[in-house]
């Protein structure tokens, strides 16, 4: 069998304690988090260096067997997940979970593929400084695993993606050489930016084995409100306003619709309403300063008082210690959870153009509701970055079999909404295994043609992810 | 004659009007502004579209005649000069300078490739807004010339590179397709993201036509100080000091060696020194903020008083109006002027970690002197970017031929040390024909194997801009 020799030149690299072949130890890395995909595998290998990996992925070149590449495991699209033929071998990159360098008078740290997010942003606290990316899943998944699929979560706002907090990058090529990129500068203009590539690509185009990331003052005062709206076009000036005045100290501006706080309010111990009355939006706003004492609390005031003259604020709440600030950040959080006890919910992670989100909305919300009466719509997310989570809940006292029959229809309604406002049908989950299809229908087929043609010079024999992205 | 037919065809496209076959008229674009290098071609192309620009590209890939694009023609390194032979078209930009669009609540603008640096940023201004990119050339660089190179500049610092304020493009690729990624979105993860491939490329992968660019609030207030400093370390830490105490408010940090300062004093009128005793090194630096009454100039004297008491600072004085904060970038701005008034210059445009640069400059220094005693070395740059310009004049009273005949050798020493500490041998001012040669020698072979290999894929004839970058 060409996999037990294949197996056996692997075990001479990576040992025993870096290959599982073991079904029922090899399960947890055959399907995702929420056990929407699975798949089979010849194989589980755990390399603990970039040489390790790179002669992994030279065995495999060699005997012409497809590679999977997986981090944390905790995507969305199913990347990280082989598919079914039980021939791929997941290369999972948790091993290689060092903090090569720490670089303070440069600002950055130098990474392994395999950190867990949140202690990359607790070695940056360690030095006084921050890393901003923060996502719910930060206490799983991983550098490799962020950067192959350019998360961003709720400070892309003022420091943006990952693909934006990257200097340099390492990578260990589909034919299993290591192009080292790994460099610590802002400035570099000799020739095509190649780091670009292999970051949100999801590991089709090569292994990214480490990065130097950039490093951030750390703020030393945070101030936080909820806000209530009268409409989302309310939220588009309201965010222009803020970032006029408050310019960077704008860290975070969250929009919620009142379904998605209701869910939440009636779902999540501990989350209650904090207005007496009920609006239909809801805006949590962040301002921090690297200033102790930048008197942020009255800075927010001022503004929030012009707006309430403006009427673009209804009522507003700061919070005023550790404990509400929580609160405020738990019903934001809560949202995806809550929905769940709602019945199935399909989820879509769009975006347009900031100023388009309101059209976008009333358009979508309209066809839906035409087409799939009773359907509730949890939209909220990333004001600043155009992204909407635009999921949807069954009508009250449906069953969920005809509705998650519906899941198709309903997706084309909203990605064709996403289509006419000129958006983007994956706005930080990636494409995966799930939206591989829809990228096909809804993006330029230039746009594909070019891709594909980067991916066969790249990785000709398409060994690396093969049926993801694209 | 293939040409006769050629020049017929482009005519048919763009109208006499877009057309230079004319020895005379064509001059100016054969040659850059430094007359540094010039080149024959065999018409000169400046098409009003983007339709036309596709058109004529379509028509010189028919006839296998190599295209060279052209912005503001404001270069450092020959990018946008044809070679010798007469037989490429110049494709100059410049009639494509249209504001297409200005989205407040996006904090975007849509601008064609031709549009001139300072038109973007007055149009910008208009709208209560900033385009924060600025350099030397401003007044007549184009949107395009700035993205093929990926543009610097003093404000990197804070907002980056051209790369990190642009969103999307519009690019005419190689056989004259038009590929439509004029997006303005800030999260977009479906596929690999091409518009990095386009921009720093030079125009040897295509031919962007236009772009969506970011907006940042407009300053309200800007203060501006002058710093002596004993040392390069005390630059590091100086830097580091201010960033952990303004944030983000740190708009601008520039250092210069003392020999800068001085040929600025002895050369440029209206320049003198601004202390009565000499210094090493001195920094300029700059804060800013949205708000009107941020505090600048206390929060300014405060992180001075304290780098002054750790002996960071041996003297500083902050500009108390806009005649004074002219004055100090008159003094940064001087330099290259100024230093022409000392025979020859010879540039280097470097990078290297922050953290490097001193024991870059004491390496870079201590080995020049040896091999070239008497050389005056004119260091200045953006030290927050790792970016040093790092210029060599003649030792006193020797001849310009000599020196001159030594700059291959000058340039191997800098660029050697450059190697030595992880640094890039163009930072900014990318590699047009100048540094071409020198990139083969100083850049990972593997990385210039994959930048080949995605040359040939796009441009497989090898018509984009011959001879640059690759």
């Amino acid at each position: 069998m060409l996999h037990e020799k294949l197996i056996r030149d692997i075990e001479q690299v990576v040992g025993p304690a870096g290959l599982i072949t073991d079904a029922e130890r090899m399960q947890s890395y055959l399907s995702d988090w929420r056990n929407a995909y699975s798949g089979k595998a010849a194989m589980v290998v755990r390399p603990a260096s970039t040489e390790e990996v790179a002669a992994v992925v030279r065995l495999c070149h060699q005997a012409a067997v497809a590679v999977v590449p997986q981090g944390g495991n905790t995507g969305l699209c199913g990347g990280s997940i082989p598919d079914q033929s039980g021939a791929q071998v997941v290369l999972s990159l948790t091993r290689m979970n060092a903090i090569r360098a720490v670089d303070t008078g440069n600002e950055t740290i130098t990474v392994e593929a395999g950190v867990i997010l949140q202690n990359l942003q607790e070695a940056a606290a360690e030095v006084g400084r921050l890393f901003p990316l923060s996502l719910g899943a930060e206490g799983s998944c991983t550098v490799g695993g962020i950067l192959a699929t350019n998360a961003g979560g709720t400070a892309v706002l003022r420091y943006g993606n990952m693909r934006d907090l990257t200097l340099g990058l390492e990578v260990v090529l589909p034919d299993g050489q290591i192009w080292n990129g790994l460099r610590g500068l802002r400035k570099d203009n000799t020739g095509y930016d190649l780091k670009h590539l292999f970051i949100g690509a999801e590991g089709t185009l090569g292994i990214i084995t480490a990065a130097v990331l950039k490093l951030y003052p750390a703020p030393r005062s945070t101030t936080t409100a909820w806000v209530a709206l009268p409409s989302t076009e309310a939220a588009i000036e309201l965010i222009a306003l803020m970032r006029g005045q408050c310019g960077d100290r704008l860290t975070g501006f969250e929009m919620m619709s009142r379904q998605s706080v209701e869910f939440v309010v009636n779902h999540v111990a501990g989350c209650n309403d904090l207005f007496a009355q009920v609006y239909p939006w809801y805006v949590l706003i962040e301002v921090s300063d690297t200033l102790a004492d930048a008197g942020l609390a009255q800075m927010l005031e001022t503004a929030l008082a012009d707006a309430f003259e403006r009427e673009i604020v209804l009522d507003a709440v700061i919070a005023s210690n550790e404990t509400q600030v929580a609160g405020l950040w738990a019903i934001r959080e809560g949202i995806s959870e809550a929905q769940n006890h709602e019945g199935p919910s399909l989820k879509h992670d769009i975006s347009v153009p900031v100023s388009s989100i309101p059209a976008f909305i009333e358009a979508a919300d309209q066809r839906l509701l035409e087409v799939f009466p009773g359907v509730r719509i949890v939209a909220y997310g990333h004001v600043g970055d155009g992204n909407l989570h635009y999921n949807i809940s069954k009508p009250v006292g449906s069953e969920d079999a005809p509705f998650k029959a519906q899941a198709e229809a309903i997706m084309q309604v909203i990605y064709d909404a996403t289509l006419q406002f000129s958006g983007s049908i994956s706005a930080e989950h990636g494409l995966g295994q799930s939206k591989r299809e829809a990228a096909v229908r809804y993006k330029d087929p230039l746009e594909l043609q070019l891709m594909q043609a980067i991916k066969t010079t790249l990785d000709p024999a398409g060994l690396m992810n093969p049926g993801k992205v694209l």
